[in-house]
């Protein structure tokens, strides 16, 4: 028997990533003054951390070729942090000329996956990364490292606990790293992994600023986060609208959705600070933007306590069955 | 800290509902040997309970007017139950002499819900159950209650613990009843109320029969289950494919989905003892006989480690790489 199911007002926070993992992948681009918009009314919400965009090559991620620009000119909320996504060292500069506050690197725990997505072996990526943490600590930024595939590859399959636990020890032995994300790439992680796997990275590093990120892939995503915070964890990466591709399942959903997630803890008895309504009217804004329906079931089904009318003839329905 | 996360062989027993809960909203009707064809695919995949269909007005369910011939031409396998739903006396009979095993009534814990489900008062359902329970005890038909609305109803909105753990008690009270459903209709439960409304129950009737039928209308039907289980309970509804109507949540997903249920449970330790993998094949079928994709992620994305090959140019890329 466990306290998860009763959050108490305990804190979790919430990192809002649909703006960089989730537009990444559409086809549609979502024009800068949209994504400004947007980015403005998420700082609305109550949100206390948001990734904006990703300072990577035009060529390699067009969606999001507006970086400065969108980094630059939203309306800044005080005490919201405002990170962004960079793949090295000049990444890194160019998202902290644009006042990032926070820089997160990725690195994946296969090689396979490190080169499709990174197109660098993971020798090189970790050699980035130490020149960005370099920099980031000389800078006074943060910098998180997102660790891709820690629940599994979706080209070379299982990854044992043991070889995510070494690159989780080499990254957080890597001077300027200040946090870590465990991601879930393409939602092959499951409750009882991610329990065991929170546990024992909290029990090594149990002072750590420890994100976990999971795709809702296989429909494991809420389950895989009350695991997560039964183990000890309160920090999650979510998507507005669920969005977020994943390549290697067409069709299926993305990242795990903010205002899903919210709606479920808010209802526990967690405390994420979330305006639900206001992060609800924000995600509506989202298909017309992308093209296409979002993931989000709460977008379609509306809260819990959203009534619904009577149904047509209902009095009749009554009346008749009273006359019986 | 729970153990939920870590089924260890603990057995689950999974109704699949789709062919009834499931078919019953669908607007193309699907031909009964299709049906006949459906319910012997899934006999074979490892489920003990199957509810097959509904012995109701032909005008009221129009899909599944083929209830007589569904129910008397299947290939039964030995140790599998096949249930019907029925919604009163006449119901039960017709089901009895189209040799059901089970026999599952409805009544919703709110007037509204009832009157428009049901066309009945709660009163007049309720009399209809004891008419009927009478029947099945003499007939030695076993007979199940679903309480729909058990975790909140769509008109009406919260119905408080008490109200539910009143209907559970004349339920419960009624001769020939032997088991019952708590039923989240509208996908309106959420896992700290699951979790507390399962234990109370079990803390009352602690030998009882007790079923969870949850929608996954709001991404909150996982969760829900696995609060059950950790409450106490081993006994769900799921519905192949995830169909099954949301009259009140167009375009969100129905029933909880069955091989979404069976990968998550087994991949934690438990024993659904089914075969995913032939699970996962009918659920394939679905999309063609009803017209439209399923809400399953599942026949979607694959089972977690269903591989996918390397990206095209992965040896260019990796040559490129090691080249620098």
């Amino acid at each position: 028997m466990t306290q998860v199911w009763d959050g108490q007002q305990r804190r979790i926070e919430l990192q809002e990533v649909g703006m960089r993992d989730g537009l990444q992948s559409e086809a549609q681009f979502v024009a800068t003054e949209d994504k400004i918009a947007l980015l403005n009314a998420l700082s609305q919400c109550g949100l206390t951390r948001i990734e904006v965009t990703a300072f990577v090559s035009a060529t390699a991620i067009p969606a999001l070729k507006d970086a400065e620009i969108v980094m630059n000119e939203i309306t800044r909320q005080p005490g919201v942090i405002y990170s962004a996504l960079v793949p090295n060292l000049k990444g890194a500069q160019r998202a902290v000329a644009a006042r990032a506050n926070e820089l997160n690197m990725v690195l994946s725990a296969t090689e396979s996956h490190n080169l499709s997505n990174l197109r660098m072996t993971q020798a090189q990526s970790f050699s980035a990364l130490t020149a960005a943490g370099a920099y980031a600590k000389d800078a006074g930024v943060a910098l998180n490292v997102s660790l891709s595939c820690a629940f599994g590859c979706p080209m070379e399959g299982e990854v044992d606990a043991d070889t995510v636990m070494d690159w989780c020890r080499r990254i957080m032995d890597t001077p300027g790293v200040t946090g870590i994300s465990l991601c879930d790439t393409t939602g092959m992680a499951y409750p009882g992994q991610v329990h065991a796997l929170t546990r024992a990275f909290l029990a090594q590093w149990p002072a750590s600023v420890l994100t976990l990120h999971f795709h809702n892939t296989r429909g494991m995503g809420l389950a895989n986060i009350l695991a997560a915070i039964d183990a000890g964890a309160y920090r999650f990466d979510t998507s507005l609208g669920g969005i977020g591709g994943c390549p290697y399942a067409p069709g299926a959903s993305g990242n795990v959705c903010s205002e899903e997630v919210v709606h479920a803890l808010q209802l526990m008895g967690y405390d994420c600070g979330v305006d639900l309504a206001a992060l609800l009217t924000v995600a509506r804004y989202l298909p017309d933007l992308i093209g296409h329906e979002v993931p989000s079931q709460l977008v379609k089904a509306g809260q819990r306590l959203d009534l619904h009318p009577l149904p047509a003839g209902f009095e009749e329905i009554k009346a008749r069955a009273l006359s019986r």
